[in-house]
């Protein structure tokens, strides 16, 4: 999405450890304008899926799950994040192993939200090593629903997440890839650029 | 707002503890078609009070906030919960005390995004006791930031939050006041009725 990488390379800020912060439109600030477009995308890529819900985690992802279903015309599910161990016989839980905090903590979903008969896309803001993204697979697994696909808004090309989703053969869309972050120079290099 | 009071009467479940869980709609699965109708309440409301910016609190306050803010036409900043004590430079900053975990934590939004020219409505989900209202007000005030209003989806009458608001002359448009939770009668009782 051409003018998402633009967005990127205008508003990001690039910090040491292959960090680039979109926290003026996606993960702290939202621009919700221009995160109808970025609904509007996947939309118009998943449109034909029959997809019912979405699926996002909590907190960046619920901006960019709201705005896809607006034109789906769905309902949105956000997995709550925790430390709970205790497993609840209400809710599928997963366990994700956070690299930024090097800990696991829990996703969960209340069992009443998710069923057999759902066809669903996840949606999450960033894509990296793919492990917020696995959890959120699992439970749809636990749920018997169908995942349709997932909708991804950066991703992180470097990293593995976006590999292994694509060679389980999941419906991957990453709206930009960041295949490079160069800190010393602050320049950013995409996928197929 | 009658259309969310027989939502909640309908879809609400009565816990112990004074708790109506609205994760149908609201706080878990987000109906995101009724969510447009809360937004447009609150827009209706507010219209003409100049509102620039929407400041709400992870997780739950983002899907109503983003629906207001597309009535609005403006952006939204989603304040960040967590545990982190030491100051920084590059965040406004305030204690909140949860009552539900018996712990402070730390609520921050980024200098960048609130400065003094803004004209702030305040949404969140639910208003209890009013301690993350305080602390998001708080921050407003270190910005220097003008708050126009607050926007309530569900207010608990019997906590004092919503008095403590009202006491300091802020402009709270709650769209629903639960006055009393009967768990043995599974009863709600709203205000104005």
């Amino acid at each position: 999405m051409q003018e998402l990488k633009e967005k990127i390379l205008k508003e990001g800020k690039i910090k040491p450890g292959n960090i680039v912060k979109v926290d003026s439109f996606l993960n702290h600030q939202v621009d919700v304008e221009f995160m109808r477009k970025i609904g509007e995308e996947f939309y118009n890529y998943f449109k034909d899926k029959d997809v019912n819900k979405i699926l996002t985690i909590e907190s960046s992802g619920i901006p960019v799950a709201f705005a896809a279903a607006e034109y789906f015309k769905c309902k949105i599910v956000f997995a709550k994040k925790g430390e709970t161990i205790n497993q609840s016989s209400d809710f599928y839980q997963s366990d994700v192993f956070s690299y930024t905090y090097q800990r696991n903590y829990h996703v969960r979903v209340a069992k009443e939200y998710l069923n057999e008969n759902d066809k669903v896309l996840i949606i999450d803001d960033f894509l990296a090593n793919g492990a917020a993204m696995e959890g959120l697979l699992n439970i749809v697994n636990q749920a018997k629903a169908k995942v349709v696909g997932c909708g991804i808004v950066i991703e992180k090309g470097f990293q593995d997440g976006g590999r292994k989703l694509r060679e389980k053969g999941i419906n991957l869309l990453s709206l930009a890839i960041v295949d490079k972050i160069d800190v010393d120079n602050q320049k950013i290099e995409f996928r197929g650029e």
